[in-house]
């Protein structure tokens, strides 16, 4: 039997293969330069200093748990605390709970809960029967990226870390081409700065590892992560698209690098010159919403979140928050 | 049994499904449709004039052979040549000729015919044993812009008109976007205008339809159109990526209209906003290559044709033009 040895010490069995650098790699090999790969995007983005504040936005799921461990044990000394946002789906969400308090546990880390239920009176099911019921999944992103902004700014954080990553990105950048979305291909970035006093500054560590490879790090790592899949994301638009993405993997190994690369580095900055010359530069107008005092990009009028709880108050009795 | 009717004239029976438009419609107007659309890019693009004398690139392929039906019949009284370039590919070329020969007479249209074993003493198989060998589809598109363009020019036409279509144009952009190649991005056009005395502009009227429209009209007018393919691009890149592409639209099936669609209206115009500010306008600089005359970007170099002839003279001897 031929044992393939791992390419980076020669010693091990490889068991990981990295088609885009085509590199074969031991477990012990592949989580430690993941891990650095996670460092070099950190440093080359400054997205932490010493002196920060870090929330991990973490999911129980493999992309989140892995950021939160990776950051963790890069940044022993960080200040850092951990956030899980329960939306209240049936069976999924308290298991996703629980192991995100395991992972906690693990790290001593703080966690910090918020139930949508307890704080709001409603879950994520009941978008059902508003216009959003079917597309949860946008109605949850704008939740989601709403909750944990708020949560940082009311804990005196200075920075969210998420974890979006190559996927995630490719995913939505292909989409935004497509569609020819250009204010949101040039507001896709790994380190999104403050840029307004009540806008918690968001940094993606993750943005260069593909899916699997978090799968393989929290995997080997032995990290808690969730068996569940959400009942409202199945068949969702985002997993259809990731499929297809893969299925051009298939034919074209480094697509996902090659093409977010040349975004960032050669079409990304020439979009961004040409808008802010035309005045239309990433600083959108900031407004306050007239409801929680949040900001919002919509003048005069409710901010998407609010929107939402108005929706579901009309069928179900919400909490002020 | 079920027959479903034209959706568009109602009474014949529906053989076409355009899934772009969902649209079924029968053979008639299926290529009246295909007509107008193609007349459409023409004039949105004030791509003809009256007093053109145009050259139309053809092949013998569905595309080119279409084209020049569908511009005879919109423009009959239009001073119009067909150019033919023989390449010496075995088989394939002199069956090709037969075919765009036939199409000639069919029109009632004058034929130029260029061979290049009687101009220039080799055939496009003397690329093997070149650098050109592994990719000769390269050497052979060098070949055919080089030559039509000085065919043109010494004939005195004021336009060359090529059959690149739908599926050429998006297989294209995908391959520049994902290498980040902003140049090309900014190059690929429907009309190229002239940008030098011995420039002939180039315009594709085809461009907003897709290769099985082209492959349904060449068929339903009954034209002359190749039974072979070429032996050199068999399993080449540019048929994979079509290939893959196809799946793309299985499952987007608006994807290649949209796609193009967004690249034109929204994001070129960006790329070439910035690359203007930045003094990388479209009009680079253009040089005269030492050996033929004609126009290069190479500056004090033989132009990428003359380069390669000069390889294939290492091998075998080649008549000066």
């Amino acid at each position: 039997m031929i044992v393939s040895r791992c390419r980076r010490c020669g010693v091990n069995r490889a068991e990981v293969y990295l088609a885009h650098s085509n590199l074969s790699l031991c477990p012990e090999c592949f989580t430690l330069l993941t891990e650095r790969r996670v460092r070099h995007t950190i440093e080359s983005h400054k997205m932490i200093s010493r002196d920060d504040r870090l929330g991990v936005a973490v999911s129980g799921g493999k992309d989140s748990s892995s950021l939160a461990y990776i950051l963790h044990n890069l940044y022993e000394k960080l200040d850092m605390v951990l956030i899980y946002v329960d939306l209240g789906v049936p069976e999924y969400s308290s298991h996703c709970l629980k192991k995100v308090e395991t992972l906690a546990k693990m790290l001593g880390r703080e966690l910090v809960v918020y139930s949508l239920e307890r704080e709001l009176g409603f879950t994520i099911g009941d978008v059902r029967g508003t216009i959003y019921g079917k597309k949860p999944c946008s109605a949850c992103g704008t939740i989601k990226r709403y909750l944990f902004n708020k949560i940082a700014y009311d804990l005196g954080l200075t920075k969210i870390a998420t974890g979006h990553n190559l996927d995630d990105t490719v995913e939505a950048l292909f989409n935004f081409y497509i569609e020819g979305n250009v204010k949101s291909l040039v507001r896709l970035r790994p380190y999104l700065p403050k840029t307004h006093p009540k806008i918690v500054p968001k940094i993606k560590p993750l943005i260069g590892l593909t899916d699997i490879e978090c799968y393989y790090y929290a995997e080997y790592k032995g990290l808690p992560i969730r068996a569940l899949e959400c009942q409202f994301s199945k068949g969702s638009r985002s997993v259809r698209r990731k499929e297809l993405l893969n299925t051009i993997v298939e034919k074209i190994p480094s697509f996902k690098h090659t093409f977010i690369n040349s975004h960032y580095k050669r079409i990304l900055p020439l979009l961004e010159q040409a808008l802010k010359s035309q005045g239309q530069g990433e600083e959108t107008e900031i407004y306050d919403c007239p409801i929680c005092g949040m900001p919002t990009s919509l003048k005069g009028m409710p901010c998407h979140f609010c929107k939402i709880v108005n929706m579901i108050k009309g069928k179900v009795e919400v909490k002020v928050s």
